[in-house]
């Protein structure tokens, strides 16, 4: 009798920095390549005729140990004589461009307008940097991430780079998401036999993982999972630990809490990781709860998340 | 009776580094606002989907003051984190861009695409970098050098940075030349009731100056011109100063000499100058050939240059 193959697979679903550090977290404690990471797209856009996917970019860079470690985004050891040029010839200068990190965006603009499909573009990308996990854009067909503010519809870069968050959010829409294809390599990971779980990483929920989500074939491989799916809280103590996430969910008459993050899940997980300094969390109907250290600050930690994720998920099975 | 203006307008024809050093000359020793530069474009190519003008931007960075003095092409004070990166991520590493000269490659790359056109981008580019002559690109139709090679047909860059000159050179060809429109504000400055002279900058005159008079407009208006023009020399003792003149007078059968650069503009000029180094030439038919300083390695060369060029002109009014 043929016996079902061991469960080794993980699915991450991620957004940006924190998320990748998670996704990172995975790759280093289990067989790289049994590591799919799917990565949100709502946030490319087009800047200086550069296509510019900064999650995608977060992800490699954390995956090939490049992130710089103190800004927080970008390139290690990243030089700044663009932005300088750039601005002495009167060009654009709300966003920050690194000139090692304009190497990503030149080469895949010009790939992409050779006809390569973003996840070609990003499965080379991932191949010279030594990246063993497959990284996939959430789907080759654009989906932009819309957010009508007291200052009208903005795109996700004006809101978030450009404004810098200020503007109070009031709805958020993901733009071509119900007719994009999802990436059919993610799907497909998303129902393989030797699935071990599913991992939403700390990412804004809205603008990161709710993308992904609003593909159908991704919500609905979710909603059809056999096998556990965990997602890690983006908030400590009331607080984002980077990002617009707790700013959103106030101005969205939600409470501030990782909580409130799960609630959006519900139905799509099923346990929820809270971090290990939040108080006790009352019960959230069909979602475990987890009180484990989620602060990423050195590697180890990534590691020590990634390992507390997936013994989650082994006890759920 | 109403008197002719005095004539102080002066128009230079100019390639790349060469040329752009004698430019920087006249508009040091004249009012800049009288100098109008025009420049060749034929080298102008597409390299990872950015549009790159080598001589325009030699020509900005020379009179803005930017340009490298010891590597002799792109900018001062320039950084190579880019190319690190792209190298990093197996991009072409053939063509050198450092990062600060990339802001004006994407910059103008994006205002292309916006409907600028090139003369209006350089324009732009001039003025934000303090620059009050008039650059103006030959034409902003395309015109593409091409050159016939004991390899076949090349290129220009693929020729000259690619290949390094290595190829033997048969022939050469101005790609839709014939059908560009001469930039107008070019041919009215050749035509100027004030115009006091017209120089030929010591520029490749294959690749650099012969692009320009290709196109007819310009090539009548120095055959109908009523003011002296004065070609410099690109060749100094039998050597080119930088890049392959001397190669490519060889290869093509003539003397390699500034005398044969001054054959190559019959008709077209009224003096040629020599370097003062260079033996008493042999007459050439139609030109007056003097002898002066033309190496500039300082500023002060530059201007040296240009006042006896001018004086020259001003000799055979």
């Amino acid at each position: 009798m043929p016996r079902a193959p061991k469960p080794t697979a993980v699915v991450a679903l991620c957004g940006g920095v924190g998320g990748a550090k998670l996704a990172d977290g995975l790759a280093r404690v289990i067989r790289s390549d049994e590591l799919t990471i799917v990565v949100n797209t709502g946030d490319d856009f087009r800047h200086l005729g550069l296509w510019i996917s900064p999650d995608i970019d977060s992800v490699l860079y954390a995956l090939a140990g490049l992130s710089d470690p103190v800004r927080g985004w970008g390139r290690r050891d990243e030089t700044w004589s663009f932005m300088a040029a750039l601005r002495q010839l009167q060009g654009p200068g709300w966003f920050q461009l690194g000139d090692a990190d304009l190497a990503t965006h030149v080469e895949r603009t010009y790939r992409l307008a050779q006809g390569e499909s973003l996840s070609a573009v990003t499965a080379r990308f991932a191949h010279v940097l030594g990246i063993l996990a497959r990284v996939l854009p959430m789907s080759d067909d654009p989906v932009s991430t819309q957010l009508l503010t007291d200052e009208g519809w903005l795109e996700f870069q004006d809101y978030f780079v450009h404004r810098q968050c200020r503007p109070r959010l009031e709805r958020i829409e993901f733009r071509d998401a119900e007719t994009a294809r999802a990436q059919p390599a993610a799907v497909a990971a998303l129902r393989r036999e030797d699935l071990r779980a599913i991992v939403i990483c700390p990412s804004n929920p809205f603008v990161s993982i709710e993308p992904i989500l609003a593909i159908p074939a991704f919500r609905d491989a979710l909603r059809e999972r056999r096998v556990p799916a965990i997602a890690v809280t983006p908030i400590i103590g009331g607080r984002a630990v980077k990002g617009p996430a707790a700013k959103m969910l106030s101005e969205l008459g939600l409470e501030v809490s990782g909580l409130s993050v799960a609630r959006r899940y519900a139905g799509l997980i099923d346990a929820f990781v809270l971090d290990h300094t939040d108080p006790p969390a009352v019960p959230v109907p069909g979602i475990t709860v987890s009180h484990v250290p989620t602060l990423m600050q050195s590697l180890e930690d990534r590691e020590q998340l990634a390992h507390a994720v997936l013994a989650l998920a082994d006890a759920l099975r």
